[in-house]
């Protein structure tokens, strides 16, 4: 079984994040971007045992969404990914910086077969000017990984076994988390689960807590989650007065598409179980939903929870 | 049969819109948010003569879509509901502020019983800087509010049936529209209805006219206006020469997305009879299309409408 | 055949491309606004020998899409329409400003009958600020025209054919692009075309290269690009330090929505085969994916192209 809650991976000095696992880190630099830090890390793809496959920090270790990646602009990260699977697959990124060996297809011969293992390199770079006056935007986003070659030369199969996770590039001074988490709206799952089965996510009231949201598969949702909403910006948070990005609770997103945003857990609505779900009808009645749980610092919640919403009482009207 | 034009209901001090009905709201304040008005209000759940169900502001009189209900930011809104209907029934609104015992959920046990009334309390506030140095975006936004109890625990029946309604927070100084008009892509219909039973919008040369467009049930729609054009922002009024938000004239939209804008009737383009509709063009010819009709000051239109767009003409290619 | 690569009209003083076939334009202002220019062009709707439809600016010279028309914001345009087809059709533009004499639909007469012409007029405007202070927004952006009139009167039958084409306003002092490239989701297709016959899109490391993408028919679509990323805004480039808009290299993107960008071929990712395609992995398996090559200044690529996206290995997991 894939563990629920996957480990984050450090690869800048502005992350810090408390309770994640962090991988120790080699600290011999060797294509450091503007000053920033060089990190060497080990991906494992591998089958779990109910046949779906998942991305890992050790061998038989493998969760689905695979392990949170940071860096902050100008982080390079190398990954050395070790195929043991029976089926070549690959580690393709979006948002960073990466030559055609690091591309992750099999039309630039950049997959690993079973057994085998390649290095895939990931740059990442600040925002500036260009000598033309025209501004190079930075790779600060809520980026994410995914297979690109099993099943089909798009990685279709390897995407739906669980070949997926985030991946995070921070601005130098974006504000940081005390919790994170990803929900993944795969074909009509959130993180290859439906309801009951999908995640608890747990914060107490007053933490700032971080959603990265990325969808997959055939299918187009709409996130939505009660009690919060965010900015549609880049971070996810009103920059200033000047800010004129829409604050939504509502996002509608496709297949490879990423985005994230932080709350203040029950800041102006108080604890409570809140529920997050696609809120395609069909799709949350299917069981695309799960509950967001703000506690107060003792631990207690108000309300209580009479039904949960992975149990839909359907009584055909 | 629902009235096609659903009364309004001001919330704040800032609204004033003409050739509404207003509602005469409480004046002693409870809860009021910085200084914002505390305004009560009655919403009735009812069944329609041809089976749907609206929510209304007097018994008899439900619409589909719901009354337009208006806050400025920092206002509180303290809604009753009477459920006239057979079933359990709720109210969940998006955007505002709100406690669990607001949810209209069932898990969160705050859905109305048939026969039963409940008070739902909404809060709004203004932006402003946290203590932490981050900024907190406000209220103000195009918003709604539905049921989330019949048919399903996320309100799939309620929805299909009208159960539905808008609401507009607004900024301080925002500017007010001397025309509103909901548009309400609820699986294959506009507003529970397909040409040419659609809306005809009316509005003279000059006015600003405002849209509220949200969207329900299972389906992704674009949303369409002929000779007329928005900012893809907050408000969907360009701010200044620093905005850098795309200029749209077709929008994808999900279930639960809302957005809204103001135009200038015929700015630019003159009066005619403008199309709107769903662009998806299988929706768009299966009656996802309306009139956005721009007179002259003296009723006149130029052009003259030769064909409905619902009634399309489809001579097999 | 259509041809691969449509030309482009150049509609304003501020572009200049390359490698393109200019159209001689009337020097006779008629219209101008604020100072813009007026200019004359002639568009033929006519049949492809494989039974599609196109635009053309000579006769038996249609393409699909049909060709890149340009504008700087205050230009007008008057494009005579020639119907060299069997069947009424017309021109529908999207974000400029026209009158119902000029909107293309069977709703406001103003559709093309086989065998004959009709004018159609375009404006375009910079932005300003209205008499009550508030701002209007210009006509700059990344749009298209259509047929309203095939098959259906919203044009059904005319898009899914290949009646659509691309059209820019840029603003005075927007940057411009060496390369240009029009890519059109219709459908399951890209510019009608499914892999391996979608468009080799070539540029030279280090070339300014615009893309332009626009959806249409009845699906939806992510687009995406391997090692280049653009900014979520008006004109897909970083503004400055002060722009908050996302960067993304995946949009959702549904029928009659257009957005475009501009990016510099290979800049930190070096030269390369890299696919773009629609990242909806069913869509991308069946075919809705090209190359975009990036070549060194010698014209070799690194790498090496092992296999074609176009031909998915699909051994069935």
């Amino acid at each position: 079984m894939a563990a629920t809650v996957a480990p984050t991976v450090l690869g800048g000095s502005a992350a810090a994040t408390p309770d994640k696992t962090a991988v120790p880190a080699s600290d011999k630099p060797a294509a450091a971007d503007k000053g920033g830090d060089v990190r060497n890390l080990t991906l494992y793809m591998e089958k779990l045992p109910n046949g779906e496959m998942g991305y890992g920090l050790r061998p038989g270790e493998a969760t689905i969404p695979g392990p949170l990646i940071e860096l902050t602009e100008g982080d390079t990260m190398n990954i050395e990914v070790v195929n043991n699977l029976d089926v070549a697959a690959s580690l393709h990124v979006h948002g960073l910086d990466y030559d055609v060996a690091s591309d992750g297809t099999k039309m630039n011969d950049s997959v690993v077969q079973p057994g085998e293992r390649r290095t895939y390199v990931w740059r990442t770079h600040a925002p500036g000017r260009r000598q033309d006056g025209t501004w190079e935007a930075g790779s600060a986003g809520y980026w994410h990984y995914h297979d690109h070659n099993v099943g089909t030369e798009h990685g279709t199969g390897g995407i739906k076994k669980g070949l997926y996770g985030p991946v995070v590039v921070r601005r130098k001074g974006d504000a940081l988390p005390d919790k994170q988490f990803t929900v993944v709206f795969n074909d009509m799952t959130i993180n290859n689960r439906t309801a009951p089965n999908t995640p608890m996510f747990k914060a107490v009231r007053g933490e700032r807590v971080e959603f990265i949201v990325i969808t997959h598969g055939d299918f187009f949702h709409t996130f939505h989650i009660h009690g919060h909403r965010w900015v549609d910006n880049r971070t996810g948070i009103l920059e200033g007065p000047q800010d004129v990005s829409r604050v939504i609770d509502t996002k509608t997103t496709g297949p490879a598409d990423s985005f994230g945003f932080q709350v203040i857990a029950g800041e102006r609505v108080g604890a409570g179980h809140w529920m997050y779900h696609c809120h395609v009808q069909s799709h949350s009645d299917m069981g695309m939903s799960g509950v967001f749980m703000v506690t107060e610092a003792d631990g207690t919640v108000p309300g209580g929870m009479h039904s949960m919403p992975d149990m839909p009482d359907m009584p055909g009207m």
